[in-house]
């Protein structure tokens, strides 16, 4: 009847492509409201097609659409971490951070809810998620710094550095992204060494990395 | 029949010690369960009651239990935190640390199902009070250091630094209590230093905390 209106787009696509945009649909929504104030219905709406479909590819309803999303948004994130092992160690850790940081950017509110728990659509497989790219974010760090066999202390320290990070992109976001990323991001990796220093003070293991990386900085 | 046998004491109780009875029974099995594998019937055998009794407190059941017991932990915990507002600063967090330590110690499973989440029986509700917990915490240290009026930066470091205390606790009770808590509380008293330290490289406000810190160790 109006040709010229806009309407949603019913184009055929493969069952791999419909279901990431169902997914990214999803994570934009996500990102936006807390998880479960998003419903399957929201989910068609956004993609522009019907309930039934969204209910054929998410037969378990909103908490597999929420776990698949959950998924799909860890594998992004663990995409942050990505870095060409060549030049000094703390820039390279910049720039993952700098990649992070656009990620929570990009899924706020969705990132909140996500880290912060209490979520109605919470469950041990979704904290088993988030688990696993804090997993992965530690073994890339222990990679990049070139160790293999890491001792408690420094596992702990890498740990707790995480979960620092962690932390403040929530205040960041709660504090409406003040201050600048890239402050944000320099205050980080100072962090970092200065945990890595405190530690070294009883660990020979830590103490060589605050050494080489010190070296680093130097050349 | 059999007078030796050991009973459970039946004996009068008023309201207000039933339910205390009854939440020290919970908060124990929570000790060394995760929350949803502790059902009430399990609490009314512990406290050597019957099932109707316990749900005649707890009418809402499980939900019900579950958040009154980890209210009462949270009392507990933020006992750890009162420390009189004398002698030098630092020692005076190495006590509330000994404290907290002692009270991870003792509610082990249990803390960790908390503060990881991910439990069927986490909701926002329980959510807060772990929020509330740690707003808590951040309060204390900053009127132990004198500050009224703390900046972003200063209010960021403090609450990152809490959850890496958090943190390194939960991969404390992992790493089967390893290393020893003192080893552990001095670790993260050097921690908060540490931290505060760099963020006073930027931070007027933080940069005289630390400066009065320093001297306080110097006294």
């Amino acid at each position: 009847m109006t040709p010229a209106a806009p309407t949603p787009a019913y184009r055929r696509l493969s069952v791999e492509e419909r279901r990431s945009q169902l997914l990214t649909s999803a994570l934009d929504l996500f990102a936006h409201r807390a998880p479960e104030e998003v419903s399957l219905d929201d989910v068609a709406e956004a993609a522009g097609v019907s309930r039934p479909l969204v209910y054929r590819y998410f037969p378990g309803g909103k908490q597999q659409l929420y776990e698949a999303a959950l998924r799909s948004a860890a594998d992004e994130l663990q995409h942050c971490f990505d870095e060409p092992r060549e030049g000094p160690l703390l820039p390279r850790l910049s720039r993952a951070l700098d990649r992070y940081l656009t990620f929570v950017d990009e899924h706020g509110t969705g990132f909140s809810a996500l880290l912060q728990g209490g979520s109605v659509v919470e469950t041990s497989r979704t904290t088993a998620i988030v688990d696993g790219v804090r997993r992965v974010a530690a073994e890339h760090i222990l990679s990049h710094l070139g160790v293999t066999g890491p001792g408690s202390s420094l596992r702990m320290t890498i740990r707790m550095w995480i979960t620092a990070v962690e932390a403040s992109s929530l205040i960041w976001l709660d504090e409406d992204k003040q201050p600048q990323a890239e402050e944000l991001r320099d205050w980080l990796v100072e962090q970092f060494v200065a945990m890595l220093t405190v530690t070294a003070r009883r660990d020979p293991q830590t103490e060589a990395l605050v050494r080489a990386l010190d070296e680093d900085v130097r050349h």
